[in-house]
């Protein structure tokens, strides 16, 4: 058995190279070799209950580290992680798909194998809507470069690709001897020059310019040039949901999330004022603009993405996000004053009144409070997103949601991946009972890693973001006793809340209890939503009846 | 608002009339107006924590009714059943995924819409991949006659099918004023007629024919012909694995599970030295014949059907296995007499060995003993499959698994669409403690409709399966203390057991309990598995490394 240099060896030297120091996925026969390689290897294999759960897990580590990858067997495994790779899609999260299949030798004469579908190329078919590249590794003589052209895509667009590793393929010796071509992605110099000249000049004829930074900024690793650009110039910079924490959220030029008519009042009118706006790497999607209710004035704005740049109403070809960045760094912007209320900033102070039942706007308040340096929060959709987006978070990064793609279930099996990423936060996971339900017990793989996160469940006994656009029996759910789960997994601690007496004690002891995860029962009134997602269900609901 | 003859209402009126009286889902916002349409409907609407439970839920519910249906809203729910609708696929399951998306009216300019992945089709390209027939019933013009194009297709090819419906559709009315030319998939007379005069023939002439009845009985309800060729001519009747339970496993005729060196050795010999094979309705799959290790004569058999029939090495166009199956009744083959080992019977009474550690061997011994006449049983992928295939079931389509495309998580919400297909029966679960980690807290599910399962927990801390093949830490998983859950759901019985003694007596309690589920968590040594899964395993494992 030939190992050194072999097709599945080369995958794990390259993944582990490109900052993958994790896998996460289930194993099945069609891609047991491989898992015994990765075993083998300086790589860590982490199991999940659910294929699902490594699906988010992997897309959490790639916001974080680079590039995440998951593992998984054919079919059976493959396609219960569309759903995460579409959202890694979506949201431009790095994820490489790796699955096991059926041999080159097995596949004669087209036999019934187990976890076949229509034919051997169907899961393939599948993930190359899914991703911007994909191989199947059936030829010993290409599979080296294969890994190299699909890797250099996902880091190139950030976005997941896919790799099939036939299972007779694994062990097999590749061929290193080829060269690749692969042209980085390098703006116009004179296209670059151009628009940096145009936007310097005007940012400096403006009055209330305002950076409005999104989600690429992460996803290219632009933050600490972001932070320097604000600093430099002095503009106030707002994010977008999907961005939210592209700087620390304590810094004084942050002025809050922009949502159009969802968002806060402040924020709302500063950016729909300014006579520049500069938004880098954001998403025009419906949820980043308060489902289209933003009122922002092509003619003033600048923008610029991975994908496209514009300057008032016209475009330019070949300029690209980080070029523009770093190249804004030293344009001729000038440094002014910042004049921004400086009571835009959280309340750090939380008094409890003993006794008082718990609401969501006092939970999050007090949530404000308790945030350290040391904490990633991580929100679910719902309103855990909604007022989650009002916390105020130390860090760069510390911020994950799927704010566009919005699929439930996302922050608990993320809070393993963020965790695995940077082993020097604890995730405070946001999660309504809905999306707990369908995730939540990969609270199994925290117990089985060691992992500490606080997770706080919303309950309010239902899909609360769509009662106010819609109600029936459908949008309820059986109550759980979510704090007895510690004792199915033989870990953990939980607490049963009521009260903000209740909330306050839990939270002190989840601070100290660090060797495994808490989880937090919070009862709500059903009627009780924060203002923000009032705002957006409104909006919701005007769209489900023609 | 018109919803009389609307197309959300014509669906639902299709659905009904097919047989689907239930329908399984999560709710979401682009589906909500339909969800609405369903809960004033005479059918059900029932709520799953997941979208995949609700996958296999229906996919079970359409085993056992002929039609089943799946209800989510667009890409975060649609992709997280791609895999439910795989199995479906390979297995044929007649199941309707119904998603909703966004309206017609809000694609245009092709903005970024929440849960939007590439472009709006996406979702649709990926089912066309996993489905017979596929419609987006975006054009009131002709939605009635794609309603009934798609349902048509999914029962005459008992497979799945995809309807979406724009969210701006659903109270639009459809026009109803077409005509649809469905040809009904009927044979040749001529080739029918010899076939059936060349089957009689052979069958007449042959020292030791027998039947081996596959999957397509159930699926075209042809259980009640097949009893009665059986009892018309006394030929013997094994099933393949998949196909288990065509008829009473309590006939005299019935001589078990045909599956290669897997198989028990009686009837694998009994099978392989007929004279004379008729196979009726049965995929030739990997698992069905035991790994290819089935030796089976081409020249001696007779194969039919719903896509081929060939007797010896010639086949025969357009002959159908249904008009086959009725054709055979009144076709001149002779009766003769029965001459098979009568003690190939169950073992009905299990004596207790107190205080000694239950076994594989002797659990299902044990369960052996309990079945009953109302007793379905339902088999996740692993050992719960494999030993469960010796259990002798009582009546016809009483044993579900995934035999062929074995995605594991099926048992526990297979067992919801079950109980809703047939309420007379009280559901046998045995699932592994690696599926019951991924779709077990269905269980909720079981609770919140009133459901009373008893689900045997298959505890070796690990995927057993798997072991033998290749070992490695990949393979275990967390200890769940599975008999506290329901604690967690605030109902169900939970049992911990360890010795022969206990499982009787958990068993007992099971049966008079019967307002809930019932969950016992079986610890087994992790090295027991049953001789079937050892001969499987040793085959599988030749495979693994090329």
């Amino acid at each position: 058995m030939e190992t050194t240099n072999s097709i599945g060896t080369y995958l794990i030297e390259k993944l582990y190279q490109n900052g993958a120091h994790h896998v996460f996925g289930v194993p099945g026969d069609f891609v047991l070799g491989f898992n015994k390689l990765l075993e083998d290897s300086q790589i860590e294999f982490i199991n999940t209950c659910d294929e699902q759960g490594a699906g988010f897990a992997a897309d959490a580590y790639a916001r974080l580290k680079g590039l995440g990858a998951v593992c998984i067997t054919y079919s059976v495994g493959g396609l219960k992680i569309a759903n995460t790779t579409a959202q890694a899609f979506a949201e431009k999260s790095p994820v490489v798909v790796i699955s096991g299949s059926p041999g080159t030798n097995e596949r004669i004469k087209n036999p019934l194998l187990h976890h076949k579908i229509r034919n051997f190329d169907t899961q393939y078919n599948i993930f190359k809507e899914l991703t911007v590249a994909s191989t199947v590794l059936d030829n010993p003589k290409t599979a080296f470069e294969e890994i190299d052209r699909v890797l250099a895509a996902a880091k190139r667009y950030k976005r997941p690709v896919y790799i099939e590793i036939p299972r007779d393929m694994v062990n097999k010796p590749g061929n290193i001897d080829y060269s690749l071509d692969l042209q980085p992605q390098v703006s116009n110099p004179e296209a670059l020059a151009e628009v940096l000249r145009e936007a310097a000049n005007k940012i400096n004829a403006a009055k209330q310019p305002v950076i409005l930074a999104g989600v690429e900024m992460h996803r290219f690793g632009l933050q600490e040039e972001l932070l320097k650009l604000v600093e430099k110039t002095n503009i106030p910079i707002a994010e977008t949901l999907l961005g939210k924490s592209t700087i620390s959220e304590m810094h004084p030029n942050y002025i809050g999330i922009y949502e159009g008519a969802m968002g806060n009042k402040f924020t709302r009118e500063y950016v729909e004022s300014s006579d520049c706006l500069i938004m880098l790497g954001t998403f025009l999607s419906d949820v980043n603009l308060g489902i289209f209710t933003a009122n922002l004035e092509p003619k003033y704005s600048i923008y610029v993405t991975s994908e496209k740049t514009s300057v008032g109403f016209h475009s330019y070809d070949e300029v690209y996000l980080k070029d523009f960045v770093l190249g804004s760094l030293k344009a001729n912007i000038h440094p002014r004053e910042l004049n921004v209320p400086n009571d835009f900033k959280p309340p750090r102070d939380f008094s409890v009144i003993s006794g008082k039942p718990i609401t969501i706007a006092r939970l999050f308040e007090c949530l404000n409070s308790f945030l350290s340096k040391d904490t990633i929060v991580i929100a679910d959709v719902g309103d855990a997103l909604f007022a989650g987006s009002e916390l105020f978070v130390y860090d760069k990064t510390r911020f994950l949601s799927p704010a566009y793609y919005a699929s439930l279930g996302f922050a608990v099996p993320a809070s393993i991946g963020a965790q695995f990423a940077n082993s020097s936060v604890r995730p405070l996971v946001l999660v309504g009972d809905g999306a707990f339900q369908m995730t939540g017990m990969e609270l199994s793989t925290i117990v089985r890693y060691g992992l500490n996160p606080i997770v706080i469940v919303l309950n309010n006994g239902g899909y609360g973001t769509e009662r106010p656009i819609l109600d029936g029996a459908f949008n309820d759910i059986l109550l759980w006793k979510y704090s007895r789960i510690p004792e199915v997994l033989g870990a953990g601690l939980g607490f049963d809340i009521q009260t903000e007496d209740e909330l306050e004690t839990a939270l002190l002891q989840s601070q100290t209890h660090s060797e495994s995860f808490c989880i937090l029962d919070i009862h709500l009134d059903p009627e009780d939503t924060s203002p923000a997602l009032k705002r957006l269900s409104r909006a919701l609901g005007e769209r489900v009846q023609n």
